[in-house]
């Protein structure tokens, strides 16, 4: 579903073992059989096993079972079991768990709250933003879908999202207001939505022939009204809550009746906690 | 102090900008100059800065002024304040941002952590572990060295440290008591250590001719003891705690007198918390 | 505005240029100091000038004088002089006369699409497909750019665009109505746009909730009349030509009063035509 | 024949696909099984269809069945059938589409020059000139030599051609050709060309020691009893006839008798025609 | 034991073919079928052989037997036999010959300079050096292994050796013994080891707290007095003898009872000798 | 008069410095200011300076003096120095001395060898072969040519040279012969150059429309006569001898009359002897 470049697969190994593994190299046991397990300590949704196999062939190491991500399974669970030699299990081995604990988490801590805000409100969309660490991005995509989020904006390139730092360039929202039909005409074939912050600039902008309001950082409390002002005045308006939204507040957020809630909260936290063994084979 | 390739900027920033930023594009701002200031809401120590002006550089963006990585600062203070055409400063403002975020967090968490273990132990040495998030270990890498701890091992080449994974393929941890002579002959310039998760384990291996070992999830007061039981039969030892270890216990740890504490904590939690302003200028 | 790799620049250099160029030095005249013109032999828009300008960096060449992409020039303009070794001015001649003349090629057929079509249609959008070739997409959308149009789809990544080769999946179009709300939860942020070939497809989607049709190679006169129909059921719907769209017929497909057209027909043609001299200096 | 890069390959695929269809996300349909065809609309010879395959094994996807580049094919024939999941085979697609359609034009205007040419100078060599859009040149020579045509030259490094731009250097080309001793001494293994554009430069250079003459832009009549001329001067000159020479005029230069023709004219033009499906499976 | 990234590995080849084998093109073989054998022609280690059926894989050639790297081979032996077209395994040819020639005789000169080393001290480790050719570390560090030796340092970042250069920014070695103290807290998972030239240097430094000295271009006979007197004072110092030593002398060195032997002279010397023949098949 | 990429310059670094000099960290000089010094310890011609620069260029090390790459320059004589932190010099040094070692050794072995040939013929020309270490390609082409040499092939790819291992798939010279003509034909702007291992092979190829032969490991006195006998039947013959030449007999062989000696000898050997010096500031 997603393809990663095979430079970045080794670009993860390499970042972990640059030559070898010198501590099988000095004990002199690179050379024995071995097999390798992962498995779960907790409960969790899989993500970034398809990486981890990748790895496995590349270092001629044999896939002999694995679930793919998506899946949720139980604490105590062995999701991966492969062999080779030790030398090349004892290279794979960290980049592995590291792949997978940090894929996992996101996957697991996404699903939690895909969850939670669909047991308020079942059509609510959960997306996740552009605050990602550098140089995870593929990983941490993955990672959401996998938990049964969508990507928020993937990038700059495709979707329009005007900020404050936009508008700063055209005085204030009068002036913004005062262009959104040509912006409309330059991208007919995208959604045009405006981030707000407070009750003046939503209904300026909901006024205007936009697309879709985000609403940063405004408490769940003014933004149940708030929404519900806006959609009188345009019922088509695409609604987006943004900003501090995460495990402990997301059902307030989904009760508000936005569209979507757009959250980084995933992306940070505590690994997922998986135990590896590696036995002689 | 650490050189990261071109190559490594270019990529974080065009995961979010593959080709351009098409707000500013259909609203016709682009050519606009503009101002980019970093203010932080909370006390913190930079890291991640040099990065952000390289990514500057790249686009055409002169910084005005800027503080170092490794520099403390206090909530409210701006330490970066630069120039450039509103496209640009666009295309910069959110890879900058999360370059920032995530690495003024590490380096913040990782002061923290040293502060804490330094009031106890002004000897102990912080060192981070190699569980990062793949694809960021040059900048994870930085930060904690930025928040004055060091690398533990920055990947399996050049360290020895041998797991009972390795271990497994000699029987037990008394056949690899047996070659411990022969892997100081064959790495005599690098310290051999082992990690060990019990006394029983601790006690044979102390009783080699084994340069250090590391504890792995050992209570706080179950490893006091045995830091006492292992010095006594070996003072040389390097002793390493790990495992488990983060600001709620490290000064407990601190407390056990071993040499190092081995943390993988500072790389995940929440990022620091930065607020960026784009003016028109 | 758009900002293009180094490794991406230096990769068209060395296409041309693998080490030397061997003519300068088997003549010995690779030292001897030269001066570099690029003169239009053609009305153009300019596109590509920058990417030209960083590789005259990375050789030592010192550029003199130079006008930006987007800049209207008319035949016999000189739009860049610059200064270097033979040596390094040979180096660059090829690749930078490469460059140039299939971007300005592309930017030149751009601007007279959207004028054309504008004549007609002031407030139509002209949008470039993903038919490029491949290893060319970043010049060809700055190119586009450069000539007035904006990209239609950058990639399948963040647009939704559905064809026939996706409805297939769901059986026929019948099948796609049913889904069509679900879709609209799962992107609430992004235009649904559906690909349709024939009136029936048309009216049938077009009584959905759908945002949007492409039409598809369905002749000027037909659309004409389907447009007005679509827009009868609902006038909101984003409208896009496409298929065949050229030179030789955008004015008529302008008159459908489509709200965009999706085109290929710039990506190949005859690149310009651009004169290099090379003299001693 | 020609290896092209894995990272090449990867970087086409992700011009178009940075990371997923979100098409075939949202509707759900990315894990259903399907077959993709494709089927020429018009005669051509094959090219890239191994880099196609290529991408297919990247993404799971498996060849059913397949022509190889260099074949030449009928309009309404099927030369790949593949199978795959929904997600990927939409993934592939149009990167496939446009690898083919682009090698295919060329190859294709490319076996008609050269069929032209033959049909009048069964012994000239038809040759494709460095002229190539930045980013294609592996695609494009390929493509040539699947249509029989050689490379004229791939670059600067391995061949010698002395243009006005490097005579310039020297004064003249009576500075030229006092030199031309001590070039061929430093290159004796490769021949020396020089590219002139009138009979005063052709016969200049004839009458020393070079091994060979590129006329540039010479029209067909002028160049007929040119070439007679030189050849009366020194038999043994590879003649070479460069310049605006495509599909309207190469039958006339083909009849100058030169040894071959250089030309750029294959690399732009239309792309060939091919129709995509994609069916439920 | 080593993995090399694919793009290496393809790097390799492309320096050598950049894009086809020219001479099976014109000469019209390419489609033969054929096969190529690697015979030594000098008793040898081999080193290499992977990296070789790796772009043998690429490049669709059938690898029918092979011996892996250490392998110890006689003049005479045939170590690899692939089957392909006559065009791939003339683009394998030369790549895969100079990989195992330049890699072998590194191999084979290591296993000599070990095995005379332990001829005269069993228990002594030799290390390679980082003086190798920028561009080769892979390779090298490889065959070194591959001949018997370990890596000495593979790099600046995780390891201790403290120079004359560094030591000058302290003042002088006085300077440096000061600070030892906090060099082995800030880095106690790591041997301290510091670089002497003389008796003076030497006594200071070893009456310190550091973990080794490395003696640079001492004469064998000073040497020799030299770590009997440094033993003297500390028996657990790890010393090692370095500079200017190889096949002539490293028995002097052996005697010296030094721990280890760092030498780059194994990386620069003629390549090991091995035949090609390529056969029609 | 070549350029090398960013991207190389950077992995020359990276082989080395993986991240940070941890000897400088540990010592807690890394902010000190210094001066570093290249001087060589013997007569040599200077190659790869200018890679060195651009490495310190991205340290931040600036260059206080440098001579170019070509220069020729006297034991003792100092030909860079340059300023910069500590930590930064010390991440250039290592690098920096071995591009330097190595490709000062080149460059001196080629002048070296280019004199003794020149004064036996003044009119040979000195090549160097595609026998080069993998990974290094562009660093000796560069200081072959820095050494007064001439490449003789890059690559397979612009030229043709007939070995054995191609001729076996036409049976043997006999069947050469016969398509010789055609190969002319296909590749009429190069010279087609066949290696020769005897007076047969020779006086059989000579007597074909062939452009040049190259001699493999024919001895001295036996190429003398073969030079006088090949050009006897067409004095326009391309000669070039190769196998096995060094400086301890290309004077013999410079004696045969060939027009070309074609060398690998120059590629290995032992590297140059420099000192590098770096003193606080």
């Amino acid at each position: 579903m997603m393809y990663i470049n095979d430079e970045t697969i080794e670009r993860f190994l390499k970042e972990d073992v640059s030559y070898i593994d010198l501590t099988t190299l000095v004990m002199g046991i690179g050379n024995e059989k071995g097999q390798i397990c992962f498995t779960t300590r907790e409960d969790m949704v899989l993500s970034g096993v398809e990486e981890v196999l990748r790895i496995f062939g590349k270092l001629g190491i044999k896939t002999i079972q694995s679930l793919p991500s998506g899946t949720i399974i139980k604490s105590g669970e062995t999701f991966i079991i492969a062999e080779g030699l030790a030398s090349n299990l004892h290279m794979a081995w960290k980049v592995s768990l590291n792949i997978l604990e940090y894929c996992c988490g996101i996957a697991t801590r996404t699903k939690r709250l895909v969850d939670k805000a669909r047991s308020v409100n079942p059509k609510i969309s959960i997306v996740s933003t552009r605050k990602s660490f550098p140089g995870t991005k593929e990983l941490v995509i993955k990672s959401i879908i996998a938990g049964g989020a969508f990507p928020h904006r993937l990038g700059l390139s495709e979707t329009i999202l005007i900020f404050k730092q936009h508008v700063n360039f055209l005085g204030d929202f009068e002036g913004l207001s005062q262009i959104i039909g040509q912006i409309k005409i330059n991208a007919c074939e995208k959604k045009i939505i405006v981030e707000v912050e407070n009750e003046t600039e939503a209904m300026l902008i909901a006024g205007t022939d936009i697309d879709g309001l985000q609403f940063d950082k405004v408490p769940i409390s003014d933004l149940r009204s708030l929404v519900e002002k806006v959609r009188h005045i345009n019922p088509q308006l695409t609604l987006i809550a943004a900003g501090g939204i995460n495990e402990s507040n997301i059902e307030g957020y989904a009760s508000t009746d936005v569209d979507a809630i757009a959250t980084s909260s995933v992306y940070f936290g505590k690994p997922a906690d998986i135990k590896v063994t590696i036995d002689k084979y």
